[in-house]
């Protein structure tokens, strides 16, 4: 029986979802064993690479006291000298990021390099300057090199990332993709802008929107469009004719920012929640103009590869669009454009964030390396 | 360099477009080398184990007289013979069958039991008898199997079966599925019932559609509903509780024929679409109650897990409806409603036949080998 060893960084919302799913996954495979070796949150760790640590008991072994202490920036060297990850039956091990931190990011490339697989749902590795994305993509190919996958960066379990390799694979080009990235601006202009141009006031639908816990603690953080600016470029590294086109990472695209200006250097979000209404008229305006053209407000994210155009922005679609008529919600939805699929795009829609859809993104990377 | 051998059976429009698409990926690669070991159409075949057949030359070659024949039947025993496929230290060795062969399906559990990987856009195998599903699952499952992909029987290449697989290797609950998966069935319908109501007669849409050869030669055969039948099978078969629930395959779906009983018996194509305007009334009639309802006709395919029921029927969906709203030309929606997704579904979207983008969700099928 073959031995999988998975090592977990990072166990919030995301991480522990991963580790329930994990131990279903883990009884249920006849021919494998898989095996946790190792378990940290921001503030301890454990470290077991003989026996394991028990899937249904890493919380308790976690808090322990006694738990070994091992920083996820010794973890590459302790893997390989504990695993034998360099020679060439060396069992299949996986490092799992769960974090969004951008220093366990840049330890991508010497655990690739040592021959250990890397799956996450950490937006930062491909989403920065192009010096990390190339490390990590020389790494991985390299003979020996360990595999990088991060499904669940861009629309969490939704088959986004997968699909975009499969067309590019297989030969397709693509001519643009197009889609509301952010789950977060998704429900806020699903709720402000409808057909009929009218609704409550922008400021407290994004009122609401933090009251369900939809956005980041301070709302600046979404509407600022960063996230949606980071996805695309993912999305744009692994276009051929894009890998390059973004040197400064996700501050190369071009971004329509939804923070007022004077807004800009507020830091409490509760102040920028109170500041909000006064910017309430600018919107209106917005929504009217759109209105008046049939049209409804959408925040978007495009990557037009002829134009080698690559914006996060806010714009207007027809009232009979799919970006106007069939999302609801929080959704995500993407449209790939490529000379295959001709006139009418591939789409792919649902869920794109929350800790279980995004788990299911990780945990889907893991059974392809299996 | 590792060798990977491909067979073909069946070389009509998906499979030149399979040979099109393999002989690119063949040149973009850098480890490994793909060696076209045989290629059959229903006349002629040629084998070449030790060579390979060039990909640029493959129809040159079928063509030539002292082509070395060998026929599908014989195809397994030749490859366990020649390519070793028992041992541990084999090629990997694929068989790709872009026939739609109840004949050629049937030969899947001699190769996969060979050790022989299995990929087709063949929906026959998944959707006939428990049987050939069983014989399989249990050949690719047995230590030295070979592996059996099937993305393109649903959807062709869009990601529709994968996504399936995730969703239950990762332990989500499919809770139902419903979906427009006939392309010639979802042209017919999104041209005839809109929310108007109003429109041409379903007789002059079905002509019309035979004429751009969306329909197969006899319209009878898209309007019997045994096609979404089959891939409803299909997509049951993945399904952990519902996998013996169609012991008969297709035939033991409840189906909603569209093909008028007294036409039945007619075999011509051209006889039968000029018998059909005497039917227009009775779809006439659909259409106005629908629209009474405010809602559209779609042919459907539904798996509701929970109740067990899989059927192929005529529904009416709300106007509003994604099904009514989003559907354009031919093209195949389908929602994954899961406990994960909660009330809002996973929806794939996009060109569901075409030999482009089938012969795409076979590569992408190779490449997931590779």
């Amino acid at each position: 029986m073959s031995v999988v060893n998975v090592a977990v960084i990072g166990v919030g919302l995301v991480g522990k979802e991963f580790l329930n799913q994990l131990a279903t996954v883990a009884s249920s495979q006849t021919n494998r064993s898989i095996r946790l070796v190792y378990v940290s949150n921001s503030k301890n760790s454990v470290y077991n690479a003989n026996d394991g640590i028990p899937l249904d008991r890493w919380e308790q072994t976690l808090a322990q006291e006694q738990a070994r202490k091992v920083s996820p920036s010794d973890l590459p060297s302790r893997l390989k000298a504990d695993l034998n990850v360099s020679t060439s039956a060396r069992p299949v091990t996986i490092v799992v990021d769960n974090t969004s931190s951008e220093q366990i990011a840049s330890l991508y490339p010497s655990f690739i390099q040592n021959g250990v697989d890397v799956i996450t749902p950490n937006k930062k590795a491909y989403s920065s300057n192009l010096s990390l994305y190339n490390d990590i993509v020389t790494a991985s190919s390299t003979p020996g090199g360990g595999r990088y996958l991060n499904e669940s960066t861009v629309g969490a379990g939704l088959p986004i990332i997968s699909t975009l390799k499969d067309l590019v694979a297989t030969g397709d080009e693509v001519v643009k993709i197009e889609g509301v990235l952010s789950g977060t601006l998704s429900y806020i202009f699903n709720e402000y802008s409808t057909p009929s141009g009218q609704g409550p006031s922008f400021s407290s639908i994004v009122s609401q929107a933090r009251e369900k816990g939809y956005t980041e603690p301070h709302p600046g953080d979404d509407l600022n469009g960063a996230d949606v600016a980071r996805k695309l470029t993912i999305l744009s590294r692994l276009i051929p004719s894009l890998r390059n086109h973004l040197p400064e990472g996700y501050q190369s695209v071009s971004i329509t920012s939804l923070v007022p200006a004077s807004l800009a250097s507020v830091s409490s979000g509760d102040e920028f929640v109170k500041a909000l209404p006064s910017f309430d008229a600018e919107f209106e305006q917005l929504r009217e103009d759109a209105k008046r053209e049939g049209k409804v407000l959408r925040y978007v994210g495009v990557i037009d590869v002829k134009e080698g155009v690559v914006k996060a922005a806010l714009d207007k679609y027809p009232a009979n669009h799919a970006f106007a008529t069939s999302l609801q919600g929080s959704d995500n939805i993407i449209a790939f454009h490529t000379k295959r699929y001709g006139s009418r795009p591939l789409i792919v829609q649902g869920a794109g964030a929350g800790a279980s859809v995004t788990a299911m993104g990780v945990m889907s990377d893991l059974l392809k390396l299996l």
